[in-house]
C-alpha cells in the first residue's frame, strides 16, 4: 500500500485511447431562433424544443426553470449540459456562450484504505489533475469487516457515509484549480468495492458479511450528486461501476475492463491483492472469479514489524549473493521503522533463494527470526525482524491465491499451462517486486512480457466509463457474465489450501524460472564455497 | 363565485366514463422467484429485473433502495407503484402484499380565488372525496395582477408559493379520511391558470403581465411532489395541464378537453367567465382563443353592494310581472347583505325586460339607482341598490365578451350563425342564471339543448388527465393547436367593444328568443294596463 500522495498514477499503457468519446454527460450548443412577433412560446419550452430537435426527449428540472428567461433574453448562443436519466436526457446546466470545450468530470477510485480522484477533461479525455487521501472511514476500522460492524452501531452508517463523502469533497476541492469551481463538474464515475459503494450510498452493508452474502444492490444505476452529498453540480449523474456480488465489486469490473482480458481468445489471469484479494480468470467466452480476505499479511496489521507503505517503511530487500549481507531501501530514504508489503515479499523470496528457509518456508537452522534492519539503524532502537509467524502469515496468503487459482482452473476444466497472460491490479500490483512475487509463488511464472501491471485500474476503468457509453455497457455485460465461486464453503479449496504451503508451489515445475534461479544460486554458492 | 364549501361538484354529465384507465402512476404486482442456492442477485436488482420484464426500463431511486431487502426477505408478493419520468418508469413505492386496488391520486383545480381538491380512486376512476377552500394567496391580492405585483416584492414570490402550497396541503389532509394517509397518494394533476402554475412552482410571473406577455413555461412537464412541497409521497408525479400562453392556461385546456368541442365537426363556443374571462371557439379542425380581465363586474369588488357568493348574498332576483315588486333569494336563506354575480345578472335582465332600463342600459326615467332590498330587510340597515355605474360595469363585461366573440368570428371568416354549441365553464358558468345571461347578451341565444354547463371543468379535466395517458396527449395537442388572439393590441376589438353596449346586442336579431320575450312582455303589460 503506497502513501496516498504517491498513489499510482495511471500507467501510460492503460490510458487506453478511446476511439470515440461519448461521455456520461453531453454539452450541446443551443441557438434559439430570433423571436418572431407572433411567437408566444415560453422560454423553457423553446429551450426544450431546440434540445429535443437535436438530441431527443428532454426533461427540464424545476430548479433550472427559474434562470432560463434571463439566459434567453438576448438570444445569444447558450450551452446546455445534458445527463442521461436512463431512457432520455435531463438538462442539468444552461450557460451563456459556447462552453462546449469546458466539460469536466471525475473518475474516482474508492478503496477501503485510499481514495483517489481524477479530474477528467471530458472534451479531450485527458486526466487534468489527481488527488489522493486515506479513506476518512479508517478511524472507524481498518478493514471492511470492522467497517461493516461499525455500520451496525447507532449512527454508524451515517458516520461512515459522511466520512467517505467528506474525503471525496476534500479531494474534489483539491483537483479544482481556480478558476475551475466544483459546481462546474457535471459527471462522476466510481470504481469501488461493493461495501464502499453501499457506505457511500448510505445503504446497510450488513448482508454483505452474512450468509448468503447478498448485497442490497449490485447495479445502483445512475444517481445524482445531491443524492450522496457531493459538492459539485447537484444534478450531476453519479455512475457506480456495477458489482458481481458482495466480494467482486465495481473496482474489479473496472480492472477487467481495463485489462481487455474479456476480449481475448487466450485465457488470462487477473489478480488484485489489496486489503482483500480478488482473482478473475477467463477469456472472451467465459469469466470466473473468486475472492477472500488476503491482505493482512501484506498490510501493516499482523506482521511483527509490519506497517503501511509510508515514509521509513522497508520496501525493497536483497541479500548479498556472497556475503549474505542484507541490503534494503526505505520509502522516502528515511531511517527504517518497519516493513511494508513489498519489502516482506522481497525478504521471503531472498530467504528462500538463499535457503535460509526451506521449501516449506521454515527456518532451516531452527532460528526463530531474521534481522532485516539492526537496532543501530532503526528509528525504534530495536532490531526490525521477520519472524516464523510473519512468514507463516504471508505463506497463508500465497497459499490461498494458489488454492483459489486451482479451484477456478478445475471449475472450468483448464490447467495452469492454459494461462497466457497475467494482470496485476491495484496498489500492491503496482509496487510488488515482480520477480520476488514469482519466486514465492504469489504470481505465476509466465514470460515476463505476458505479465502486465495495470496500475490503478479501478480509477482507469472509472475514467473509461465516464468517457464512453460503450464502455459502460461493456462493464454491465461483464458484471452479468462473471461467474462467482464461493471459496469459503468449498471443501476442495480447503484441501488445496492446506497442501499449497510450499515455495514457490507444491508443484515446482509450474515455476521453471524459479527452479532455474534456485539451481543457479546453489551452483554459484557451491562454486563460491569451493573458491 | 360560490362559497368554496359549495364549490361546484363535477356534473354527472361531465364525469366522462373513460374507456380505458391508464393513470399517471401504475400499480404493479411484483412476485420475485424463490431464491435459488446459486442466486446471488441483489434484492434491488431482482426487483428492477422483474419490473423491467413487466413494464420496461426502470429507475429505482436511492431513497427506496434502503427498504427493499426487508421487503424481499419473505418472497411474498409486493406491489410497486410506478411513475413516468418522461421516457421510462421510476419506482416510487414498494409495499407488502397486493395493494393494486388501493391506488389514489388527486385532481386539483387551482383558481385565483378558490382551490378544489378531488381525491380520485385511480383503480376505478371514481371521485372519493372533495374539499374546497379560498386560495390562501387572497390576503396578498384579490386578482391576478395584484398577485403578480406582490411576487415582485422581497420574499413575495416565496410567500405566494407557500400560501398556495399550504392551502393545498390543508385540503389534502381533509380529503384523506383515515385510514388513508396523504403519503399513500401517488399522483397529482392540476388545472390552473398560467399565473397560478407559476406561483405554485415558485417561478417569477412578472413576464406574464408585461409585453410581450411570455410566461416562463407553458408545459412544465412532470414534476414531483417534493419539488413543490406537497405532503404526499415525495416522489409522486405532479402534472400541470399545459398552457397556451400567459392568458390561456391549463384550466382552459382542461375545460376544452372536457367539452370535447375539439372532436366535433360543428363549431362550438366555450366561455369561462371568472376573475378573468376566456373564450375558445372552434371545432376538430381549428381552435382560436382570446382572453381579458372580465370579472370585476361579477365579483364583489366594483359593484356598490357587490359581494362574493357567500351567505347573505342576493343570488336570484325577479320582478313581479304585474306589480313590479322585487322578489329575491339569498345564499343560505339568511338576511341580505349584498349582491353576488348571479343576482346582478338577474337584476340587469329584469330591469331590461320591464323596460326600467332601455336597450342602452340607461335608466329610462332618469333615476340614479334601483332598490333591490329595502333597508328594513337588509343586515346593513341600508337599501341594497344597483346604480347606473354598476350597470355600466356589467355592460362593459358583456360588451367585451360580444366584441371578443366578433373578433374571433372575423378572424376565422365565420358568422355567429355558425355557432352550434355553447359551453359555460367555471363557477360562474355553473351558477349564472341561463335565461338572464342570454337576456343581457352575455351568452348567445342558442337552442337551450345546445347550451351546456361544464361545472368545474378545470377539476374534471385534471381528473381525466390523471386517469388517462391518451387524455394527457390530447391536452398537449390542444395546447399546441389553439391560436391565441391578443385583444388589447387589436383596434378592431376596441371598435367592436365601443359599439356593443346594447341589450342584448347591437344586432338584436342575434337574440330571437329575447326579442320574442320582450315583445310578449310588452303585450302583457299593455293588456294589463288595458285591464
Amino acid at each position: 500500500m503506497s502513501n496516498p500522495d504517491q498513489a499510482p498514477i495511471l500507467l501510460e499503457q492503460t490510458l487506453t485511447p478511446l476511439s470515440e468519446l461519448d461521455p456520461l454527460t453531453r454539452k450541446v450548443l443551443v441557438q434559439l431562433p430570433p423571436r418572431a412577433a407572433a411567437d408566444n412560446r415560453a422560454d423553457v419550452d423553446s429551450v426544450r424544443h431546440v434540445l429535443e430537435q437535436q438530441v431527443g426527449p428532454m426533461q427540464i428540472p424545476l430548479s433550472l426553470m427559474h434562470s432560463i428567461p434571463a439566459l434567453c433574453s438576448t438570444r445569444e448562443p447558450l450551452t446546455a449540459t445534458l445527463a442521461p436519466t436512463g431512457c432520455c436526457w435531463q438538462l442539468i446546466e444552461l450557460e451563456q456562450g459556447d462552453t462546449t470545450e469546458e466539460h469536466y468530470g471525475l473518475a474516482v477510485d474508492i478503496g477501503t484504505t485510499t481514495i483517489v480522484v481524477y479530474l477528467i477533461d471530458m472534451h479531450s479525455g485527458a486526466v487534468l489533475q489527481r488527488a489522493a487521501d486515506f479513506n476518512g472511514q479508517i478511524p472507524f476500522g481498518e478493514d471492511i469487516l470492522s467497517r461493516i460492524r461499525h455500520a451496525a452501531e447507532p449512527s454508524g452508517l451515517i458516520e461512515l457515509q459522511h466520512a467517505i463523502r467528506d474525503t471525496l469533497n476534500r479531494l474534489i476541492d483539491r483537483v479544482c484549480i481556480p478558476p475551475l469551481t466544483p459546481t462546474r463538474i457535471s459527471a462522476v464515475s466510481i470504481g469501488a468495492n461493493t461495501t464502499m459503494v453501499h457506505l457511500l450510498l448510505g445503504l446497510d452493508p450488513v448482508s454483505i458479511s452474512r450468509s448468503p452474502y447478498i448485497p442490497v444492490v449490485n447495479a445502483p444505476g445512475i444517481l445524482t450528486a445531491q443524492d450522496i452529498g457531493l459538492g459539485i453540480n447537484p444534478l450531476a449523474p453519479v455512475y457506480c461501476l456495477p458489482s458481481v456480488g458482495s466480494f467482486i465489486g465495481g473496482d474489479i469490473i473496472a480492472g477487467v475492463l481495463v485489462s481487455s482480458m474479456h476480449l481475448q481468445d487466450e485465457i488470462s489471469l487477473f489478480v488484485d491483492i489489496g486489503t482483500n484479494g480478488e482473482i478473475v480468470m477467463g477469456n472472451r467466452e467465459w469469466l470466473v472469479a473468486c475472492a477472500g480476505a488476503a491482505g493482512p499479511a501484506l498490510e501493516g496489521g499482523v506482521t511483527t514489524h509490519g506497517m503501511r507503505a509510508e515514509a521509513g517503511a522497508v520496501d525493497r530487500v536483497s541479500l548479498d549473493p556472497v556475503s549474505g549481507e542484507v541490503r534494503y531501501s526505505t520509502i522516502g530514504q528515511t531511517p527504517a521503522c518497519g516493513i511494508c508489503g513489498s519489502g516482506l515479499v522481497d525478504i521471503l523470496a531472498e530467504l528462500f533463494l538463499h535457503e535460509i528457509i526451506d521449501r516449506a518456508a521454515h527456518f532451516a537452522t531452527g532460528q526463530s527470526h531474521f534481522i532485516v534492519v539492526p537496532a543501530a539503524e532503526s528509528t525504534t532502537g530495536q532490531d526490525i525482524i521477520v519472524t516464523q509467524a510473519d512468514i507463516d502469515n504471508l505463506m497463508a496468503t500465497k497459499g490461498a491465491v494458489n488454492a483459489a487459482l486451482d479451484v477456478l482452473l478445475e471449475s472450468v476444466g483448464c490447467s495452469w499451462q492454459d494461462i497466457h497472460r497475467f494482470y496485476a491490479a491495484g496498489a500492491f500490483g503496482q509496487y510488488l517486486p515482480l520477480e520476488s512475487a514469482i519466486t514465492i509463488g504469489l504470481y505465476p511464472d509466465l514470460p515476463r512480457s505476458s505479465m502486465i501491471r495495470l496500475g490503478n485500474s479501478s480509477g482507469e476503468g472509472a475514467r473509461q466509463v465516464l468517457l464512453s457509453q460503450a464502455k459502460r455497457k461493456e462493464a454491465e455485460t461483464l458484471a452479468a457474465t462473471i461467474t462467482y465461486f464461493e471459496l469459503n464453503a468449498n471443501p476442495t479449496f480447503m484441501d488445496k489450501f492446506k497442501s499449497s504451503k510450499f515455495l514457490p508451489h507444491t508443484d515446482i515445475d509450474r515455476y521453471p524460472s524459479v527452479k532455474a534461479r534456485l539451481q543457479a544460486r546453489r551452483t554459484a554458492a557451491q562454486s563460491g564455497q569451493r573458491a
